[in-house]
């Protein structure tokens, strides 16, 4: 294949050019060459594989279950946080980082205690069913498709692709195949502890520690995967640290308010460190010939 | 290929048989198919694939790097567990789950600090330079063949297959893929969190929780694949639990005190639930043609 028939969805330009020729120089025998089994690429989630506006697609999920429990339990309707989606508090809901600790209590309150097999259950049906706001597709047509082509690159390629997220692991498991050709066990992300008893895995209400954001992100990759990646792709200043610890940074920009989404806020430090370490920066707008799948 | 030419270190009798048809009944079209994406197997390292007796191999990498900091702190050569290797103490030294906290403290403080590539070549000298007590050769030889072949056929049957050790995590991928084909990034193990700063990852003195035997065996296996193994193989108590959430589960029994080494004492639990509940007992006298590769 040539250049040009490769990221189809990408357009002509510095960036995927200069992702192309990152790829093809680690994969070709030369100077630049890595062996497959050093070729480890690793994805930012939330606003770099999938839409996370205008709410974290695991949030729709929550709120959801915890309208359910409030009406299950009309006490719970006057505790935070099922009381801000009870009563639809956008403020509230919109600000969820001003509000961590009810946040945790309410995303490990929301399934304790059941098997890691319901809860699958629980978040394939969401999936089957919910519908993204604004895009009116299923979530699970809320993936960018230049984004898809660059992971099926990258694995033609013998990179092992493993996703690296804030959100919840076992939330992106059962989609990870068919959203991204990426296979469950090479999911990384936030996680609730599990708990073995008698044949069995129970989710507990112990947040599993670090959360995989920040630092926490390259420690997480670390114990996973025992490498620091070749390549490392985000778009927030979370996935920072990641992308200090890659040969190559990419940074997936949002400033298409007519396909996606324009904004910079969360990324300010990823970008001003794209300009220092020379991380290349994606335009979503200028770079992507098209944002979503047909 | 028919089934005397495969794992060709293990003697005909019901061990191979009943493992070989498995294997193959799974991977084949057929009532019992299994995708290949479901063809989990997790394998205990120590006594399992390779030897732990007269001590664990950590342990002798351990102990040697005590002796170091005894010599350049003389202090530390009157504190346990310091002493005990300063004063060649056998009766410490044979006895270390008498000595946890002591024990932990010593793992610990071992090689805090210091970066997770500086950790990697302080494993790689051990193993380049370290020969086994009884058997005279490197430890990378201390593998048990039956067991290498296992590992490959399992690999070529699109089997995904990971170690599930409660040793040392970090302490095994360096040999991993040399000693068993096995990938880094499918080593799990117990280990210290690593802790990152400017683009650096450097060991702590935190253990990582849960440590990675007993209960913590299921639980890691689902942290890090989203999966219950399809086949699971053990060797000793600490495996149970891994084992019980096994389609197939296979109790590696050392039986054999001429080539390896006697010794049922720490796996009578598995080898009771053995019987009830149908695992394979593998004899390694009466199963192996051989022990060690050539």
């Amino acid at each position: 294949m040539n250049g040009s028939e490769l990221l189809p969805s990408w357009s002509e330009g510095d960036a995927k050019s200069v992702v192309l020729e990152f790829v093809e120089s680690v994969s070709r025998v030369g100077a630049s060459y890595v062996p497959p089994e050093d070729r480890i690429a690793t994805f930012d989630n939330d606003g770099t594989l999938w839409c996370e506006k205008p709410q974290y697609v695991e949030a729709d999920f929550v709120f959801r279950r915890w309208k359910q429990m409030a009406q299950a339990d009309p006490a719970k309707a006057k505790e935070q946080p099922y009381k801000a989606v009870v009563e639809n508090d956008q403020a509230w809901l919109t600000n969820l980082l001003g509000h961590v600790p009810d946040l945790v209590k309410g995303v490990t309150e929301a399934y304790e205690g059941i098997t890691v097999g319901a809860f699958e259950q629980a978040v394939r049906e969401f999936f089957a069913t919910a519908v993204h706001p604004t895009l009116g597709v299923p979530y699970t047509k809320a993936g960018y498709q230049p984004m898809r082509e660059l992971l099926d690159l990258l694995q033609a390629r013998d990179f092992t692709v493993f996703i690296c997220s804030g959100g919840g692991r076992d939330f992106m498991r059962p989609v990870s195949e068919q959203m991204y050709g990426i296979a469950r066990e090479r999911v990384i992300g936030s996680a609730t502890a599990v708990h073995y008893r008698d044949g069995e895995l129970y989710r507990t209400k112990d947040v599993e520690q670090p959360i995989d954001d920040g630092t926490g992100k390259p420690e997480h990759i670390w114990m996973r995967t025992g490498r620091k990646p070749l390549l490392a792709c985000g778009n927030a200043d979370g996935d920072v640290p990641m992308l200090e610890t890659a040969r190559f940074g990419l940074l997936i920009r949002h400033d298409d308010a007519v396909r996606e989404f324009a904004y910079d806020t969360g990324a300010e430090k990823a970008l001003a460190e794209a300009k220092e370490r020379g991380w290349t920066v994606v335009s979503m707008r200028d770079d992507f010939k098209m944002v979503f799948g047909p």
